[in-house]
């Protein structure tokens, strides 16, 4: 809008050169300060900021996070300006931890939607009426540099599912000109927050490609729960290897969408899951707390069940495997740096409790210890599974309630789940 | 800025027609159109909306709310419109909590707050940098009718721990104009989202009085933990019978405000806290799930504690005494509907678990039984705790780690909340 008023001024500038009567001028006068009171009504956008202060006045955007350094809980926060986070699907949980990320001061934020905004989104946080029609990455854009112009923002109107649109997300991925000294990819961690089965295995493809670490999210379609997993490819479960238990839900989510169909949404359970799992982006990148690799939210009874995946040695997607293998050979150094460490940190009494970090863990299952002996490299899964596992490509048709992976542990606590449920 | 461009187009009008040379009609008429396009760049507010539709369109702000009915979660969604909500404190949580309650389409918002806006508030969600200056109560006004015009706001700029402050926030919230029917107060629930004792003290002696039920919120000084908590007067425990553990953090509160110090504070944290207290709110207003007595947020293990807290028989709030004696003298009719509701709900088999409700309740301390048999009518406590039980209004002098209350149970989560944290 300031553009358009300078040329109004302008306008009116050379209108009272041009009228020689000077008995116009007083009105002309007039709607000059008019325009002038225009230009003052019109948002006042901050300015950039070139270093982020502890200091401790108002006018500092940056002393509440700063402060976090003070109270011991982040070694250097001002690391968040090298970091660059990539978020694919702009709706009820994409925008938000869009804006809580540019709030935290990201240095770079890469946002990909194909979707505009309708009144209907209006029942979750971020977007305003007034941006009805424009295409999300647009309005995301244009909320998210008037909060914090320090924020690198990319935005690609894109849909990641289409041949092209997938070659565009993979080459933003890998486009390193903001940190050029990184290794591996462009990002430091890309977040899901789409609202389907194809999107979510796109993202999948890409990061088992790039060997990049991503999160996924989601909620349910009754809207009242949801989910966050961290997947590190080879490390962990990747989506194809056991897609998470909110989506395999019983539903196919290639219906979600049709004409007349309307998933529930609220902005209380997406602002939760948003919450979650940019506070665990923050863990992951200033290196504090500890990175939740699968977290559960179930509203209606206030439960958080969490969790750990294997990738699955039979997983149908092949980069997977290639990355599971890289994952598997790299073992001994792995284990060396571990034992090392543990020498270092060698503990001071031997009467403490035997697992002390677990002490008051509220997980439903057992964790799993990645790096203890285990069966990844056996292509052999345990006896009696093997017709319960259908290929990822699969999924969509196999019977609800079987997902690939720890089958075990997996239908325990989908059993839990359903209990809890249905209680 | 509406009324400001219709003055800036007569002015142009009238200039127009005491202008008698046509030579400057052309450069008038282009800026008309320019002052046209100015007021075709300022927002479209939505309009009002009649009735809760349930129709599945893009221009229905309420379709993914109203699904919550089809999808059997919630029995009548627009119930929502009759409701009162009250949020004292306008800040990193009360300004989420507003826009959520704002987004579900609640009936009416009463917003409490005496602080402005600066830059330092920009790492939390909700106001904008265009604000800063404004009284948050005002900002938030603005947002809140641009994004939601069907709720019915109120806000009032003042200090609820004055004494004119505090006689403001009583009336309003005995005044009964929007649902002159409502049994009780004129609120539905008070939503208490300071950040400090005096506050909550205020809070909970307004709620203790008036018999308002309500809830707590808060987030420690570390940004990194936070708490809910539901308060009904005579039936739980109130602020001064035992201030909730992270209040109880060992620090002063009144200190938390001086010149120079500042605590930190997280979007992440906040955002999630005000999701878990709206989402409760929706619970208990709606009358789906089961609200949460209390329940902590623990962001570095990701670990969520719940508890139920007992009234104090030797609280130091007189009002919160005859709460509980009110609600002792109603125990029998209680009992009664409970016993013929049992009877009604007879179980369909009786080889179910005992506790089907509690077979994953992650508490780390057994539920109180609220009903059963218990020391709430003894005034004398269990042995031995006597000297560990400070006067409400002596809590700021009382050793850190013992609040008054259960304090078994207290002591308990709390040293186990302190392993986890030094673990």
């Amino acid at each position: 809008m300031e553009v358009e008023l300078k040329h109004l001024l302008a306008d009116l500038q050379s209108l009272t050169q041009s009228l020689p009567d000077p008995s116009h001028h007083a009105l002309l006068l007039k709607i000059q300060l008019r325009v002038e009171d225009l230009a003052n009504l019109a948002p006042v956008r901050r300015s950039k900021v070139e270093d982020m202060s502890a200091e401790v006045v108002d006018s500092n955007p940056y002393s509440r996070l700063m402060a976090l350094q003070r109270m011991g809980i982040v070694e250097n926060y001002e690391r968040i300006r090298d970091f660059s986070v990539a978020i694919v699907g702009i709706g009820g949980v994409g925008s938000v931890a869009a804006e809580m990320l540019t709030r935290c001061g990201i240095g770079r934020l890469l946002l990909y939607d194909y979707d505009k905004v309708e009144l209907a989104n209006m029942n979750r946080l971020f977007f305003r009426p007034d941006q009805v029609g424009m295409t999300k990455t647009d309005a995301a854009l244009q909320t998210l540099s008037d909060i914090n112009p320090d924020v690198v923002l990319e935005s690609y109107t894109l849909n990641i599912t289409t041949v092209t649109g997938f070659e565009t997300f993979m080459s933003s991925l890998k486009n390193k000109s903001f940190c050029p000294d990184k290794q591996g990819s462009g990002v430091d961690l890309v977040l899901s927050c789409v609202d389907n089965y194809e999107a979510r295995m796109a993202v999948n493809q890409a990061c088992n490609e790039l060997s990049q670490t991503w999160m996924e999210s989601g909620v349910s379609e009754d809207a009242v729960s949801g989910h966050i997993q961290l997947l590190i490819p080879g490390e962990t479960a990747c989506f194809a290897c056991a897609p998470p238990l909110v989506v395999a839900s019983g539903v196919d989510e290639r219906t979600l969408k049709r004409e007349g169909v309307c998933a529930a949404s609220l902005p209380t359970t997406m602002g939760v899951v948003a919450g979650l799992l940019v506070q665990n982006t923050l863990k992951l990148l200033l290196g504090f707390g500890q990175v939740s690799p699968y977290l559960g939210y179930n509203s209606l009874k206030d439960f958080f069940p969490t969790m750990q995946m294997k990738p699955n040695p039979q997983c149908s997607n092949v980069a997977c495997l290639k990355r599971q293998e890289e994952y598997m050979l790299a073992k001994p150094t792995r284990d060396a740096a571990a034992k090392a460490k543990m020498e270092a940190e060698a503990p001071s009494t031997e009467e403490g409790p035997l697992h002390q970090d677990n002490e008051w863990n509220i997980s439903v299952v057992d964790d799993i210890e990645l790096d203890g002996p285990d069966t990844r490299s056996s292509d052999v899964l345990p006896e009696g599974l093997t017709h319960e596992l259908p290929a990822a490509d699969e999924f969509h048709e196999a019977t609800v309630g079987t997902p690939v992976g720890d089958t075990d542990d997996l239908e325990d606590l989908r059993k839990q789940l359903e209990a809890i449920n249905s209680s």
